[in-house]
């Protein structure tokens, strides 16, 4: 069924309004009076909707509502380093796929294309992030913003990681001793449902192609944030983040 | 380090024979007389060694030798659809880095990409798995092969889903009751050495764009092949396969 995203305030009584270009959307997928598509206002319901004026795509008519099913039950934040060419718009995409809450971008030393129009490339990957949500049934849409550099990121999470219900994770390609698999067993425990789980949001941390300095691994560790390994196997910088999330949607059920 | 691969036979005594195109790699990266690149031949070692001739960059002088780490210790064979575009590049690279052991091809119904000239296609990904697996510390370089159709596929997994020590999955997304998690914890028990594990072998079969065909699944099952979801989202037909592989790596601590 396809899929639309709109605002709470867009719904008013029984009515959605849609924006320009959803109706363009509408337009061109020339739907027939009886056929139904999906309307999402982020807050996890998924309004079943007909068009609601023969002229017009603007206006749907919401004729029944059903929870989102396509939202995990943990909170999960990547944090992404800027990489070359298009591997960010690879790693949105998948991330967006298996369910991740947002995707912060940043900057660290061995990062070798942060790119000069920041705001035109999380424009982009929000689109990104926007186009692969209403494909694969997310009841949200993942928000994608920049978050400074490695310092700025540290600080941030490092607040969060003091808190028993926040698992933050440093990935570092020269950290052998825990791997992902242990630290889930031992951090992230069931329920994972968001009520009765103590661990309701984890933190991924992945590098740029050339990985992160050793001093900035030191650094991570030294505000408490976990180092962790993914193998012995060597990921490219858009894969890591995406088999991390993986690990983490597996491990608690929403795979 | 650099890695390259040979096969057993170019290996006589200490010294290695490179071929042409990897000698011309190596001159290309300009290795000095000291530096070491590192050689495997595919049975699971990894040879340390330096450029033996001068004026040569065609054989190597084997200086130490090491097991190699990269591989896991399930072995996985990957079953993917033809898919459109670069999908299946992006699939077979991810696959490689995850760790697969092969990877086969094979046409289903809802296929709109069957490449008129398999042979290409196929070498054309094959190259993609060395290049991928030089890089990312494999053992081996992953076989890729074309299997026919989805019948032919069936019928050759049937076989070996029938032993103990293999287990076959069939990702289908009409499959609302088994997830992949439940089944791994059914039939892929611990230790995952390839020694004493039960299960030594896991195959993965993944649909094209459009899925597969209920009366394609019902084939599956008819022939004792359990279907299995991967969940309330919807992946794309390459993330599919890749994060199957990401799970059973997970599960069997291969991550």
């Amino acid at each position: 069924m396809n899929r639309f995203f709109v605002t709470p305030q867009d719904i008013i009584d029984n009515i959605i309004r849609l924006c320009t270009e959803d109706a363009k959307h509408i337009r061109s997928l020339r739907l027939r009076p009886e056929e139904t598509f999906s309307v999402c206002d982020g807050t996890g319901i998924d309004y079943i909707c007909k068009l609601g004026e023969r002229d017009s795509c603007t206006v749907a008519e919401i004729v029944d509502e059903q929870l989102s099913i396509g939202e995990p039950t943990v909170k999960c934040s990547a944090y992404m380093a800027y990489s070359k060419g298009d591997r960010l718009d690879f790693a949105v995409q998948k991330s967006v796929e298996l369910g991740v809450y947002e995707i912060i971008l940043f900057e660290s030393e061995r990062c070798v294309a942060v790119p000069k129009d920041i705001p035109k490339k999380v424009s982009r990957l929000q689109r990104i992030a926007l186009e692969t949500a209403k494909l694969c049934n997310r009841g949200i849409v993942p928000k994608v913003t920049s978050g400074g550099n490695l310092n700025n990121i540290i600080d941030k999470v490092s607040v969060e990681s003091s808190q028993a219900s926040n698992l933050v994770l440093f990935f570092y390609e020269c950290e052998n001793r825990l791997s992902i698999r242990d630290i889930l067993e031992q951090r992230l425990l069931p329920p994972f449902n968001n009520e009765g789980s103590e661990t309701k949001a984890v933190s991924i941390i992945t590098g740029p192609e050339g990985g992160f300095e050793p001093h900035e691994a030191e650094l991570a560790r030294s505000k408490k944030i976990t180092t962790v390994s993914l193998g012995t196997r060597i990921l490219r910088s858009e894969t890591a983040p995406v088999i991390a999330l993986a690990a983490v949607m597996y491990h608690t059920e929403n795979l």
